[in-house]
């Protein structure tokens, strides 16, 4: 048996997302089944849409921060109940013998890390994401989200957020560590309210002008803009710790030039490869860095200081059927400062379609 | 008063080295007078000499490699006595006042590190290396060398030592590390013999298949000859910790690839700016970081870390009249592992010339 499960998929990386169906397995032993209530949309889910890092299966389901109340549970489950408020991230599996995740660091797994949508599990299916309204995962990789968070709003803590709260943590933010934000987006305003609840003295740097009144609602001390270039002659050496969430191809010379000695800079996008030159490293024994998301023990960590401290992304939530025109505004950097489907104001019903592809409409 | 002092400069970025002398200043309270018995020929010697950094000052007096006896000292001066033997660096001075200073980091002095060579000095004055027969240093820029160390071999440690042992104490090296050094030149053959007396396991990566044997003499475990690319697969995710060597422009991607999770590569060299990806760093946690010599309290520990096991450079000896010609045969990598001049065989004299210019002959 299985579960019916309405979703938007992608079937080229040159296709818009439309209404599909797939089956769900029934929930194992170890298993949690989920009804999703809010998906966040990641620009990831556009770049694996379009297949832009050469790894996409098609159909894909995107999404990968995912909240939601569990169902039900399998038997040996013991650390969810129905009704618990829950989330899931980028992965819903490892292989658990690595030495990363031995570390509960998952997310370097080095044999099975399987991502949560357009991975191939160990039965050789092939995973599907959050834009859909039910999922099974293995207890293990599911996360509690506390309470006292609004759901919709918690959602994006599953990639954006461990994304930015693992880097401070790993490499070392704490009270009066001076912390640089490149790019005020999706990760870049989750990491400005992380870096200080933590205590760090917080810059953003940013190419819009415009962006200086929300980073400093948002919590940043200072606010850098980077579309005038003697700044970074001005503020050279300034910073101990630069999280730099920028996709698109930028020098990164410059922001390493802001470090002081002995400074990082972490890269959480993927921007094409640039020249970077050795001076700026050796003559302050300066880092180029990069992270990845973050493991389960790790996730579950920051969902609880989110709790504690009230930290929730800022959202702009959206119906499923919305979700193209949604892509077409991130393209544009037209969100503050994250999209959440709202998988939950409509009713929803399958209707079997010609062949076997299925059409997904609501019902108002 | 001050003191003549016989030296080899170069006049300008294209000229030859050749005699000159220049006085050294008479030695004030803190100050010790060394006379030099041998300075090691350091690759960035040229880079300096032919203004490739665009930071030469002319003339030049290179060597940053000292090795001699002290000769007397300044009334206030306590932690030396004639007769020791001492060794200076690559700088002469710092700041005193400034973070690193204070941490004993001097290299990375913010305010004012004082070059060995082609710095200038307080009063103004420019300094001059050894490449030359005396030097004047404040003691508290002054290393003790171990009395059982041989003081020709001993003075490339001064930098290729330092520049080496450095970054593998501070980046954690320790017994079971796997450490990758890439080169295997003056730097790198000082990388290999300090990673193995740290209990690292050591593997050389060269683009040489020839320099196997000798990595294996230094005391590597492994080697790789990176001509075939292949390796670059077949060990991909191997190392803790690789010491890049390589001063020449090269492909970092897939040396980064050869890092595990939490991996670090740090350039010693200053190769030109190359595209550096940013998946490999993003996907394994990896780092790509530099370093620069070692402050005084370091370089003194390096110094004694030889002493204790009987760790001093491979080296050609000459005599400073063939500087040229050792410089002709290091742009062919051709030296085993290091050159140090010999001040002492020959007997000096200074004949006053055409000029101003002094002319510096020996008298056998």
């Amino acid at each position: 048996m299985s579960l019916r499960t309405p979703a938007y998929a992608a079937h080229s990386a040159t296709s818009q997302l439309e209404p599909w169906s797939f089956d769900r397995r029934e929930p194992g032993p170890n298993d949690v089944h989920i009804d999703i209530l809010y998906c966040g949309v990641c620009h990831s889910d556009i770049h694996f849409v379009r297949n832009e890092w050469n790894m996409s299966r098609y159909p894909m389901v995107p999404g990968h921060e995912i909240v939601g109340k569990v169902v039900r549970t399998g038997s040996a489950v013991t650390k969810f109940r129905p009704g618990d408020s829950v989330g899931v991230g980028c992965f819903v599996d490892s292989c658990r013998s690595c030495a990363a995740c031995q570390a509960g660091e998952e997310q370097y797994c080095t044999k099975g890390l399987l991502f949560t949508y357009g991975g191939e599990d160990k039965d050789g299916s092939i995973t599907y994401g959050g834009y859909s309204t039910q999922i099974v995962v293995d207890e293990n990789y599911v996360l509690r989200v506390p309470d006292s968070l609004p759901l919709d709003a918690a959602a994006p803590l599953l990639c954006a957020g461990i994304t930015t709260y693992s880097p401070l943590r790993h490499f070392g933010a704490k009270p009066g560590t001076k912390v640089g934000v490149v790019g005020l987006g999706g990760l870049g305003h989750m990491a400005v309210k992380f870096a200080r609840a933590m205590g760090c003295e917080v810059t953003v740097l940013s190419h819009s002008p415009s962006k200086g009144v929300d980073a400093q609602r948002l919590g940043a001390h200072y606010f850098i803009a980077t579309d005038e270039p003697s700044v970074f002659d001005s503020h050279a050496g300034s910073f101990d710790l630069i999280l730099n969430t920028v996709s698109a191809e930028h020098d990164l010379n410059p922001y390493l030039g802001l470090l002081g000695w002995d400074g990082r800079m972490v890269l959480l996008g993927l921007p094409n490869p640039t020249p970077v030159a050795a001076f700026p490293l050796v003559f302050r024994r300066r880092s180029l860095s990069g992270s990845l998301i973050g493991g389960i023990r790790e996730t579950q960590e920051m969902l609880d200081f989110c709790g504690a401290h009230g930290i929730v992304s800022d959202i702009e939530t959206i119906p499923m059927s919305a979700i193209n025109e949604a892509y077409e505004r991130m393209m544009k950097s037209d969100v503050r400062y994250r999209f959440v489907i709202d998988s939950q104001p409509q009713e929803l019903t399958l209707r079997a379609q010609s062949g076997s592809r299925n059409r997904w409409t609501s019902i108002r």
